[in-house]
């Protein structure tokens, strides 16, 4: 007994994949993956709405929900190739900030001992703390290094009275020693936020953080070659969180906090792609994406093939498989 | 020092009325009426949003905003006639509920006991328990009665395992002794919740709810001739709590929780004149307005009539204007 | 040569009727009723875009635009019954309301010394003053009484430093004697404008408004009763005047200054309906709607089917064909 | 194995009812009701979108999708006092109308062979060709009537070239003698459509449709009473299809040809229950929601809701609980 | 007498350029181009609302519809300097594809045969099988090489039940001999459809396909320079298929199938004006627009780029207008 | 006394900067910028809505509304490091562009005159003639370059019968000698408009126009280059007026004249970033920003951010700020 299933509404899981039930190990217990909703939006400093993202997230595709996306330039189908379930959602109130992050970290501890990659589908960026600490528990402390899109550093101290929000995670998993500042890699930052003290507490903690400025000036891949050089230099793995607000609002409108002059899509698929191709990542968070904010859910959309390009290419570097970015897509020509 | 201004964006006041500072006494000494911002969500079961519903009420006005409003049919202008002030917005961290009730109770009984009417702006009902609570604690617990316009009964117990939220603060409200089952009255209702139960508790309470069925046979004014004989009965006050879903989901689709069948935006007005024309109202809150999912601001605009038609209908009630709604608007035809 | 068509999009005529051309008389020698299009939104005091109501208006429609639309419970074809044709737009520039506002009067008093009745589809309501002007030039000045229905009086004196503005058409009206302020009857008026000293100078001058306390109160047929008694007292015609925000913004959220509390949509067109089949209209404008504020169209709906309405009602009328309202639509049953 | 699932996303079940099979007759050998999801939309003739009716309705709600719909005003839950499942959707291409109406009245009929009514969620309304077909021919030919709720009469021959589409079923239906003339009762017709010819073509069947200016000076319940006359009158079960356009397109905007001036969703709602009540309903189809055309999901709830109040009503009937709709809601008050 | 005009409103002309109708060979004898609506959307495997395609492609300007559309860039104005007339629509009853398909195919063939090169406004990519089916018709099987902009290949087999939908014309048309595979370029493939099989097939019938990440690698320039080698070979003419879901969502949201991270508008428009010049274009359509979807027509708007800018290039190949994309837009500086 | 405040709602600042009073000379003695708001859309040829640009600019922002912002690259407080004051709006009557063009003139007069920069927000384009005739009046007439982003030319002559709109600003500057022809530098043209007379006309001034192939294949940042060299030939100041049409549709959806094609936000924030490092800049105005088309305020926001980069590198600029685009964000990494 006990799967929760959804918060807010049909208990579906991604794309159709199997169920899993976080209290029943077996039922995980071979999962290469396992997705966790977390409809949490009672952290946002702003618009809200992200407590519909998991439901968005994992229904936003007009392919049948068949549980099989064989990816055309990878030539992988993740959800067949790897073992990807999702365990529906965590049972977050939003009016709870510290209960629901107490339970996260739980089910997403939960997914790292069985030794399966949590891909968590949020929720606001709260979760982030939760997330990789949940990680962090089982591969060890300052053991994981994180790569982190977005276009806020989110190393806010307090806010609203409050330790825990969607301003704040980076912070409290560097204090508490989760994850090491020196192994903390941020990429897209941008805009007005946050000011010289928080700045300064960044850089005391040895943070590398990729402006836009940067990347647009060295270039994308530049910026990741470096990035992943810092990631893996005495880390065992790494936990990317992808909060869609790195791209530009033309591209990615359905978030609380949009910040103009970001990423393109199409940037940030292929950056997702390399890590996972290249790295060894151990945790995943999905962030802000914020239905009610969006247009024709190309939001939903796009954060549905930030995940698929992340299994996919995780399974690609599971079953070895090449990848020519610049050849041709079929064979013969 | 110290006015809060606003949660969410620029420091505005309904519709261009004087600003008072609640943590400054004689800043609204003289008041009639103070308006406060309730911004909060956290307390929602499905869609958020309500967090914009104080700024968005304040807004919600085509013409200037200058603390002016003549009412056409009721001959007063009561941002003139009486003496209106906006306090701002407390501060209500979404995230943590409990700190947020308290806040706010803390803000609502200050303006009660300067002898203010307090107007609150909210925010989801999770909203009532504090503001009734806050005008019970001056006026003397269980001595308000309560008239509840609301497709819902907000009577739940505990939900996402919280005794705070916005269908339950109805419950509290009576558990505590704030208010007096006996003296509930709830208007609107329909749907399909709560279940057996929880409707078994509030017959136990006493409590009088007008379904829409029965409101649609026996005509509102006639439901509302018999609920004010109870609410005066034994008590000193009136507490009116809005919930803008009273209304059909075609008059104010900016809301969470949109039941279908509802009263017409004109049927609530003009319930909303009586009240306050023929009852001693003592505090009042419009609830429930959640912009993201408004078009047009047409919900916006409603719940900002609904404040307007109250202050009128307050001013009339006071000033002894007379009133035949049956009258031609103009003299002398 | 010279049609203009349409200023904002192809020249297009209201479901599909045939053009003419206010330049060459022969083209609507023999009509019962042109349409004539004014694009104008420069005179809003607040949100525009009633520029392409006149667009909007003829093509809202889910029918073959074929010029042809027979009324189920009329049964009239007024498109085909009536000779009806479509003059284009008046070119209106919304930077000068006073060449925009000169214009179109000439073009409305070419119509009506042709013994056409003028539907002239707007536009804000700042067009009702050359619409009733060209129309009362024709028929005499203070010889057409009008019928206008709106949330608002439209009498205001001077705004943003203009005479000329949609706040104010029927003050110039009744100034400049084109009709009689005591044969001037206006329905659905609500809200909070215009002040008392405006009150004062519209029973100065005789007008009759019902506001919408007194419609519910006494029922709309019983307020167009009397005013049909006033409207036919000593005049020769009548100018019918629809804003669509005297609808609720629920039945009508496409406009510019939306008040709640309105008129249903169903009200409204049996108000039409009953105007046009019992009273000689002369002159209609159907003004307000405003297509960026509208969704799904539905305003724009409305206010085709208003027009529509008015032209059936006047081909029954024309044609002698009896209508009970409480009749069976099919004989036999 | 075969159950289809949903067409369109993932296969999730109104309102988190059981799932059944039509292809394994065992799963609802027991049920008293089916419901069909019909998701087509190659029919209309104007505006598509209703493929995602099916989808829209089963999850347009805000509580739990747990199966369970206590009605407030009577007092049953229809999903657990009767025993209601989900077949999924039948599998209709837009792109075959032929194809699609022969597999969804094998589908219906499979239902009504097996004793449960079967309740279809549209889609257009071409499939009140193949529901009520299907219903007929298990409880006799020309032995069922039909109450029949839109804005128009669907009862065209020939349009774009085919006999099939979403104005033509109920012409359909009675040329093949599935239904008779003269036990077909519409109620909400308005507007243009269809001529003159049609017209006469449904006296000449004895059709019985009430107009709305009928309904609006008679009143719904009046016209209600003569409609139950004749449709219990030599037949042994009732047909009741809903098309949400019935509604003015102020309740229900998200539809293909949306026609101002109808019943409110109050109303309709009312209708419905009375009919469930008092009538034996043997089949339901719920159509014409258009959810790319909606807005905050307005539309989609209201059918629902459509839905659960007939469900409810059904099993009020079933289970002899008796309503007195002008009584108060709680006992002892 | 015959022009069906337009099958969904008024019968306008593209940007107001003059009629033709295919039923009259004189009316385009003299034509460069014809251009043809087809408002289809039957084939779509998710979301419709293509069929409104046409209309809002013809409409979606800001200038006057006037005919003539001077191309900055390439100093042409294509409406003018060549003959291009608009047939209207081909009336394609979204319910019945083979009728439909057949049908356009007649109306194409009848364009290609006169000697103009047709401009089909789609409906949905269904209608590329017959738009390329009737080109080659006149131009000889075989001898048509295609460019295919698409974030789909398009080449599946059965679906639905179906041979024809807006995912399978590819294939139709490399089976029918109508196209040859090794002729067949497509740009813009991404996400996660088709599968292995699928791209087996495509592989061993030699087609060549650009996904977006060889697209991102090696350039956009490069591959055209390599797709336009192996469209000319052997080959005498050119059809440009341009599905605007090639675009990535943030740019072109109005359509049925998005799939994050496309291409740019600035990089279709400079590759269609690339192919226009620099080859020998014999047919176009630009498919599945989806109104419905769109915000504030940004979708619409592209596509109507996408036609000018094909017609300008052709207009500019066709006067010998030289073009240094790299010069300054000014003589003299 | 006199501030005008806001023309269309609440008196709110630029993100919560102080009030100047244009009428009081005193309270903008020490301002390096004074914002002043332009609330005019009478000039518009197509979709108005720009009058609610100075409010939706204004607020565009999830940040407090503290007056103070940050830039994360540039390392400077641009509102707190300069003195930026918010003078609110002109009254700019729609309806009257000749009274509103002379108002707006005296106003920016004013500003330039006090040794401020004036920054206006607009309303259409229509404003850059009083604008940079106001800045120029006080520079020396001729004497000051234009940097003018946009897709369209703005050079037109005589539209709907008028010298003044939003398409012939830059050909009235000229005109009256306010802009030497020679020194207008223009960026981002494309699409349609204006025609050959009209572009020959622009090189008889020797304007330079960088048309968007050109900027694709030169590169922005060269093309700017180019334009500095030309802009401080002789001039003392620089005029930047920035038509958020500039960018793609995709980024900038909420404008009135969208040509799909342009560029991104990054690039407009790049480009504006340089001009105000690099440039003397005396006057900017950025102007099109249409709220109704806009969706989720990503224009709003873009608007919003332009404004704060012009206004950060000009305090940088002031400051002898160093910026390395290419360097990292933190120190010490």
């Amino acid at each position: 007994m006990s799967r929760y299933g959804a918060q807010y509404g049909p208990d579906l899981t991604f794309l159709g994949i199997d169920r899993c039930d976080l209290a029943e190990p077996e039922t995980f217990a071979d999962a290469d993956v396992v997705i966790v909703g977390a409809p949490f939006d009672g952290g946002t400093s702003h618009r809200p709405g992200t407590r519909f993202g998991p439901m968005a997230i994992r229904q936003a595709c007009y392919l049948p929900h068949d549980g099989s996306r064989p990816h055309l330039a990878l030539r992988t189908d993740a959800l067949q190739d790897l073992r990807v379930v999702d365990a529906g959602d965590v049972e977050m109130y939003s009016g709870d900030v510290e209960r629901s992050i107490h339970d996260l970290e739980a089910a997403v501890f939960t997914v790292a001992q069985a030794g399966a990659v949590p891909l968590i589908l949020g929720g606001d960026h709260t979760i982030a703390l939760p997330d990789a600490t949940g990680v962090a528990r089982h591969h060890g402390m300052g053991r994981v290094s994180m790569l982190h899109f977005d276009a806020h550093a989110d190393t806010g101290d307090i806010e609203f009275g409050s330790l825990y929000g969607h301003g704040q995670p980076m912070r409290r998993l560097i204090e508490s020693g989760a994850l090491r500042g020196d192994r903390f890699l941020q990429l897209g930052l941008r805009g007005y936020w946050p000011g010289p003290e928080t700045l300064a507490w960044m850089a005391q903690q040895r943070m590398r953080s990729f402006e836009m400025t940067e990347i647009g000036k060295r270039g994308l891949d530049d910026c990741l070659d470096e990035a992943f050089g810092i990631a893996t230099d005495e880390c065992e793995g790494v936990f990317l969180s992808v909060d869609v607000d790195v791209c530009d609002p033309g591209h990615a409108p359905g978030t609380g906090t949009p910040e103009p002059g970001g990423l393109s899509a199409r940037q940030l698929l292929d950056a997702v792609r390399r890590i996972c191709l290249e790295l060894p990542v151990v945790g995943i968070d999905i962030v802000e994406v914020s239905p009610p904010y969006d247009h024709a859910e190309i939001t939903a959309f796009l954060a549905n093939r930030v995940a698929l390009e992340a299994l996919s290419a995780m399974a690609a570097r599971r079953n070895g498989i090449s990848h020519d970015p610049a050849g041709p897509l079929l064979e013969g020509r």
